[in-house]
């Protein structure tokens, strides 16, 4: 295979960064936190542009407050690779040292009161330091406390997430063209896997190739299973480009697909299409899920949806705003997430449609474009 | 590069997990704890064999009481990921859908009092859920309430342990007879995660190459820097095999040696050689660190060993017992860990020198045999 041109985009830079960090300080106070906490993952990614090369039980912590500027602690051993990512010329960066106590050293950054927001994947041991050191200070998870943080993607994030989808969707079009029957799931998913580099992708988060009986678990991965013609087979990929995410899923049948495959597909289809018209400012995002889950209710399949029909994208591949019921958020022009619908018969098929849509001034715009009907692949 | 023959083990089965669940369960109550709070991760994979395709936000929770049995919640659509797990069998696994609140279907397995330990990488989103549901619990960290939960290693284990380090020697040697001047740190990395694989690891998990000045950063990984003749270059790498860990680091000369880097080069030898020498069931491990700074400190370079002298592994690379200032912990028969002193001249280069170490009935083992000498490569 030859490598195709990857997009470029100019780099966020120390500006951009502290911009972030300056919107989000000042959310924090109007939501009524003292504060918030970030651990490494998407927020701090997001926020600073530094993605430690292992996370680990070594405490590295950001800690925005409305009243005070950004500060970010970091193992002193660290320090030579926090001060090269872009964001870190727009904080004070603090270090500890192995042997002392670093929620001593983190609650110097803390006021003693009040209650912080923490990034959803900062680990218990450094959150129950933190409990321990500040016993009058509270916490909630970001999701809850500012699940819109993150949510509103702007025109550049907007523009890293429709490349990622191109490059997925354009390894979609080529995997079509290998052959299925005969090799295994882990044969198809180093192909997909191979593209997804190919068009751009500096990561690749997932493959699942779910064959016959295996697509209707929807998180299996792929494996050893030998792909048989007249097999329904669940594709569902992504990862990054330029930092930002690719999620997709179509499912493809081996050879003529079976009138029940067919029918199950068109359920989906229906219901992924009457998700995405739903789509516009206002409309909750419990109600996406409700547009998806009646068509494939209405049809009888309604036991066999078992998953929400989809979770916002952007520098990580699950994030708010989720299409769930209960999630009552109203969709705001910027947004980014999945549209995936999905029907599971244990034991014999699955059959899921995906695509990233952007909420629009006036509705949505799908990031993929690759057709969604049943393609037949050999 | 042909592939090796892969050790092989039998694997774990579901009465090693069931036991594994029964000793933790038992040891909690006897630590004072009302159970565990076992997320996906190492802690999970080491009780069930069980290891989800990816860490979300959907809650999955292994719960050990020592007055119940075992029950593993999780989300819906993993449910057959779960039960393919040797461990699955000997738990009750319980499931929540989406649209529903994991952290009430949680509560239904934990008492409603008590202090519970929990994983060190826990989500905040997830302890946060269940301090909300069960407002009458408590929590540690299993570092500070268990830390020997998975430290002391069984023969078993002790074996996989030793194969690692076997495989990672090999790569070592092979390493050796690579050109390194001229070529960038990445290539050279390439070269050691595609020599670890081919020695019987499934997973890489790092390949720091650190040449000159980047040798100088303890936790750089590999950059786009072409390495010279006369750099000293730090190589530390490491992943699994059968599941469980190597983490080696040779410091090596491209071309001979100047007289300072060989000198640096002999303190750290010898620091870790006493450090090793320490090594005995009772000795406590802020005494291993001691004797490898005591040696650094003496030869004038006290400030540039800016890190502990090591870290416990097994089924993950970083686990307790930390041989760490203030960690009382005496050592006992069984335990693994890294002993990697280092001297890091800011701007300039690095040397550290790293073995794995179990601790025997009277005294320590290498798991690492390759010579600590600087080997001098082209």
């Amino acid at each position: 295979m030859t490598t195709t041109e990857r997009p470029s985009f100019p780099a966020f830079t120390t500006d951009d960064y502290r911009a972030r960090m300056a919107r989000v300080a000042r959310d924090a106070g109007e939501a009524g936190l003292a504060g918030l906490v970030v651990t490494p993952g998407p927020d701090l990614v997001w926020l600073t542009g530094y993605r430690p090369t292992a996370i680990t039980e070594r405490l590295t912590m950001l800690v925005l407050r409305p009243d005070a500027d950004p500060a970010l602690l970091v193992p002193v051993l660290e320090r030579p690779d926090v001060e090269r990512a872009e964001g870190a010329a727009a904080v004070a960066v603090r270090d500890w040292a192995d042997g002392t106590d670093p929620y001593r050293a983190a609650a110097d950054l803390l006021a003693g009161s009040g209650t912080w927001g923490v990034s959803d994947s900062a680990w218990a041991l450094h959150l129950l330091g933190l409990q321990r050191e500040l016993p009058h200070t509270a916490y909630r998870a970001l999701t809850d406390a500012m699940p819109m943080m993150r949510a509103v993607k702007d025109d550049a994030e907007v523009a890293r997430l429709a490349a990622a989808g191109a490059a997925a969707d354009a390894a979609y079009e080529q995997v079509l063209r290998l052959p299925f029957a005969g090799r295994r799931e882990t044969e198809v998913a180093a192909d997909l896997a191979a593209l997804l580099r190919r068009f751009g992708h500096e990561q690749v988060d997932f493959t699942v190739v779910g064959s016959g009986p295996n697509g209707a678990n929807p998180h299996h991965e792929a494996g050893d299973r030998v792909i048989r013609t007249g097999d329904a087979v669940v594709l569902d990929f992504g990862g990054l480009l330029h930092g930002y995410g690719s999620d997709t899923t179509r499912t493809v049948s081996v050879g003529e697909p079976s009138a029940e495959v067919l029918a199950v597909h068109q359920v989906v289809q229906q219901a992924q299409q009457a998700a995405f018209e739903a789509v516009r400012p206002g409309v909750t995002c419990q109600e996406i899920d409700r547009v998806a889950r009646r068509v494939i209710t209405d049809m009888g399949h309604g036991p066999d949806f078992i998953h929400r029909t989809g979770h916002g994208i952007g520098v990580t591949t699950h994030e708010p705003p989720y299409m769930v019921e209960g999630e009552t958020q109203p969709l705001v022009p910027g947004m980014c997430f999945s549209i995936e619908p999905g029907i599971y018969l244990s034991g014999r098929f699955g059959v899921r449609i995906e695509d990233i849509v952007v909420v629009t001034d006036d509705g949505g715009r799908r990031l993929n474009s690759t057709d969604h009907g049943l393609a037949v692949v050999s």
